[in-house]
């Protein structure tokens, strides 16, 4: 029995190539999926696939389509999704994956440092399980799976 | 993880044979359904199986029964749904496709003429993304399935 | 026991209007909502509230937005939906509003020429009746509150 | 037929006072809901009803729990809402309540300064619509309630 | 709080009237819905509305789109529903209403003679409750507006 | 792409037998699922797993409680579900399974006899098809499959 | 705007006579909804009803019945539940209908004394809110309704 | 096709065991899912992950958090239910995963000695079937399979 399990958060790390490379060492069976990592492309997706548009307000609409159809398709496919708040930027999409999560009845578990626990209070009550460490959340992931008569 | 699209709208062009072609060339993990393509077939499909009815009203809700069922059970396994728009007729199982994939949370992608963009802006609102060419479409498809570190 | 009917469709004619007044006159406990009828501040109303937009699409695209946000609330609150198609324009909306009734469980009376029955036959399929006078609306509408036993 | 309203989003200015007097002299027919606007009260209803807790963090989760209490009971009787960010702070609580609200299919208008556009692209295109002010908000909500034909 | 209770099944002898004056002696408040009690209109409403058809086959399909509109409406509004088969009949319509109930998770009360049981064992068993009296099902329903403490 | 059909009614004839064969034939790629076709276990597998009961009802209780369990699983894993009414019997649980189908939005074909058309009508008028005979319905689950550009 | 809270758990104290009282006293919109609060009645309904049973396990089994169908109906009329656990008996049913209300996505308050924290931490971790009194759990009511701008 | 049956229940005993190992003898195509067995492990799991807590009612949420994650990712999984009720324990989470079974339409067996008839009765009657040992439960699972004409 194979979860997919959708990454929320920032793109700025490589949070998740850790989280692949340890699942992939414990052999968990797990399908990782998330949102274009790149930047980039994540901003100008819009203009290169339907044109060069009026300012940079239209430029935002376009590209937000994109990765909303994107990230629409992929976690409604997830069992779980994980969700991680680094130190910096405003990090609105983080927050709106990861309550649309919890809105549909997906199980969360929110990795955010402890400095950020007043702003993300109410967020992360709504979460299952609240980690500061990509490792803890392997950890909550791996839990899942353990089992004692196999 | 394979995606199943649904392809809504016009059956008098092509376009379904490539975006099926051009989804195989970039080897794509998608499996395409949609409604019957031979028109011929899908006006006279009620006759042909429930026998000659008293008039032309009668044959054709004898057709639409058994084209809705095609069309409803393969759109719930859909994960997303194109529809496209062509310059002619009036299209208004398309419209109706399309809005009941809106309805049911599938992402929906839009392909229309720039020329239709007023009788179509409500539905091309409610689409996630509104597209004017098939390659457009698939551009958009393929950027699902884009992945920084495989 | 009081229902809400949403009066889909054109807004070219005076039918609402003349829907309203004969429930009015049976006592039916309705309470009718239905998009703006005033077709052009349907148009504007994007630039209205929004400002001007940088073209005719970006215009719709705005007014489409609001017109949305007024359909969706008030199809929401809606017992039952009644859909008017008329002998002319695409009426796109009439086919998305009728449509999305059918998905989200609400039991839909089709209005419409009988010139049409052919390119409408999918959509009168699924609506729970079709017919082609408003007065054969109201009827069916009036046949729910009908008691023997008050 | 009355509408209710959650207003999300910022406690620190007296934006909710303005749109309640203005839909009030608008004899507007809606209840408006929303969290605690006392700042103060919101951070220590934890501790005043559960006791002291260990530290700022359970202190936090104490009243975390309480507040997301409020907001879920007040928002499942909400047929709109309202979100609106402010220049400052994190305001990860309005991502969430926005978010919350597109998921449960409960139309959201998103009021936010221009100056916010890119790190708010992705929710600002899941909203029904953004504008800029209160007042524009206003004009939306009030939209909705317009008839031709009374 | 007003329960709106659907009373569906045979419409040859008087239970309704019996149960609503039972409830009404009672001053239980509750409101009752069913379907078209006048066996005759129930049968020709089709023809009534839609006008002459084809053969007996459209005639019955005619007339059941509008019987079915008018119960589908009114047991969506249904908090509960009671059940009652009797000992004539095909009564596919009563079970089709009661297995409409569980599957839409309204409550059931079914009512039927002990000599039905064999066949009525598996939709007996959906049911909350199955008694033999119009009676009993009065008891049941009034039993959920007991209170010890009003 | 797999179908999972269950076929629901009657267990005195051979039809499922013959349902499957010929979508084998065809090479439809379809997995049949149903009710417990041996009538007389059916029956007992109440007592037999429960022991025995204190009278006829109660061994009807006990069984119908297995079957249900089974028919209820069975028909969640289904995308479509064929129901057939013979001439003879009550056929209560038919009617049963066919407007949950019809209540959980799973497509039904209904087959019945032309002479049952009267008693059947409104169950009819809820299926998406109704065919007259075991081949026909074949035809239209075939129909489904049929694809002009493969 | 009223709330319609189910108070769930023990009968043997007199904890909704207290919480009615003083949510009275602070005219808090509420109404109360609940079980049986008669034991005795609880356990006799089935028989006083159905009449008598072969034995005291069927004599459960139809008391079970009646009683779930008055939760049942209740409960999905309610906004929100509270319950309450006790020190005393197995209390399974509060665990049912706690555990149905997070189920339901209806926000729950959990009423237990400390003492009983190990049994109930799964339950308690579901609820929103866990405390040890009834009048914390009226606390948590009366903040709902708070306003400042009245 | 495979299903999923989740083991809800006692920690104690080595019945889940059992039931693999019957279901394995029997070819069964069911793949078993279920709670963290170890009831050490379970207990300390938040501390582990998350840290030293405050005191053992925190220590007690962390874990909850934790095994609520699994228990909810894996039951979302599942077809079926199977819970069972020992003589020992208060056991309220078992009460509540079959509970929150029935709530989310899964199909639930119960397992339970006859002397606890009483405390269970409502649950009891919620559970499609309700069993004394692990053997009937295990007869009831196979039932599900058995295929007259394979």
């Amino acid at each position: 029995m194979e979860l997919i399990v959708y990454l929320a958060g920032e793109i700025h790390s490589n949070w998740r190539q850790e989280i692949k490379e340890k699942a992939q060492a414990l052999q968990l069976p797990v399908k990782f999926v998330g949102p274009m990592e790149n930047h980039e492309r994540s901003d100008h997706i819009g203009e290169e696939i339907l044109g060069t548009q009026p300012n940079a307000i239209f430029k935002d609409e376009a590209a937000s389509k994109i990765n909303n159809l994107r990230t629409t398709v992929l976690m409604q496919k997830a069992d779980l999704v994980i969700a991680l708040f680094g130190e910096k930027y405003k990090q609105w999409n983080t927050a709106m994956d990861a309550s649309t999560a919890v809105a549909l009845n997906k199980p969360l578990i929110l990795i955010r440092p402890e400095a950020l626990h007043h702003p993300l209070k109410e967020l992360s009550n709504k979460a299952n399980v609240t980690v500061e460490t990509v490792n803890q959340a392997l950890k909550v992931l791996s839990y899942i799976f353990e089992e004692e008569n196999k």
